[in-house]
């Protein structure tokens, strides 16, 4: 196996690895003793899904959130060594809406070969089945909290997704989705679309896509424990 | 299983199906007869290499660029009837950078259940192994062709790079990678960062992130028949 930096997606939730994952990825885990990772033990956990009997205890676990950025650079000593490292987050795809990327940044400068692998990613899942432009897309991260800011970044995203076709993603903590779902309605066009995509993969998966003013009419899920991803299109 | 339209992602170029589709894809595709696809004889092909048993002559495709947009909705009749509907297209995702987001549009339109599977999405591991912002990047697609135009875009995904702190993705037509390649040498800043991302899971795969000044000292690959995605970040 190549000497690299494997990115390796999890599961989004408690859905079975063998619904988001490829095989392969069972393969490429299973010769790696060497993961930067956001949590321990959600690592740990994950490993063992994979695979009951992956060695868990001939491996070693660094923790990206409890360490300055410098030490990264320590993280990847194994591959100096000609030890493959992996790349872990809590959900989904490492470094895209989540810890990775500074890690990854530093392969990258050092001149490692960098392998990401597939995985369940609910963005791009979220645009595919939003119906909207899949063309021209964005992805925003969190909106600020502070009620009139927030207003006014909404505001913005609507009219790039108007003024250039560019579907808008952003997403909120979820005990917050039901605030950020009235926001959207209260502030944004009525013949503007928006797209409401939350537990994408798991049991709960709720993908809907209507206008501002449909939007009204319908009762939403109770969305509070559930990670959901606005899409804002025109 | 659930009657709904299936958005099957397929491998970017020839790698085998179990490194890059999971394995619940394959159930899934079994029970389903009816698709949507961007070209018949590829669709065929992708159903015969998921499994050599596929009765492809009890199925029915219809093929989304021969027709007018009106006549998506008689796609979606075997749904009506209680059907599953598959959409595939040439590579990767369905309706994300390809053909689709018409039919799932409808689809939502009309009420049909709409459920993405996991697949390999260049945009998505582009981000991954590029080490630019992960937590905010938009997908840009195809620039002006005209030199001028194409310079003054660059210039506007540029600053947008900087000022928002969002990695900018575009593509180009494989042929034409040199051309964008320079294009970007020339027009950007010597300290914006550039990932170029080809052949993303593939023997060619080739991802590597330098700054603008570094890049016009390293020798580019041949990428004149490589899809590759460019990354533009601070």
């Amino acid at each position: 196996m190549e000497t690299a930096l494997y990115l390796i997606p999890v599961t989004l939730g408690d859905t079975p690895i063998s619904q988001v994952l490829p095989a392969y990825n069972h393969d490429i885990i299973m010769n790696i003793r060497h993961f930067v990772v956001e949590n321990v033990r959600s690592a740990r956990r994950f490993l063992r899904q994979v695979d009951r009997d992956f060695p868990i205890d001939d491996s070693t676990f660094y923790e990206m959130g409890k360490h300055a950025q410098g030490d990264f650079s320590t993280y990847l000593k194994p591959l100096q060594q000609g030890m493959p490292v992996g790349v872990i987050s809590e959900a989904g795809c490492p470094a895209v809406a989540d810890p990775g990327a500074d890690v990854v940044a530093i392969a990258q400068q050092k001149g490692f070969r960098v392998i990401p692998l597939v995985g369940p990613s609910s963005m791009i899942m979220a645009v595919m089945a939003s119906g909207l432009n899949g063309q021209s897309f964005a992805f925003n991260g969190y909106l600020p909290v502070d009620e009139s800011d927030r207003a006014k970044k909404l505001k913005a995203l609507e009219s790039r997704a108007w003024n250039e076709s560019q579907t808008q993603l952003l997403i909120e903590t979820p005990y917050r989705n039901r605030k950020m779902f009235e926001a959207i309605l209260h502030t944004l066009r009525p013949q503007t679309r928006l797209c409401v995509a939350a537990g994408i993969t798991t049991a709960d998966e709720y993908i809907h896509t209507h206008s501002i003013q449909d939007w009204k009419r319908i009762q939403l899920p109770d969305l509070s424990k559930i990670p959901t991803i606005f899409l804002i299109g025109r």
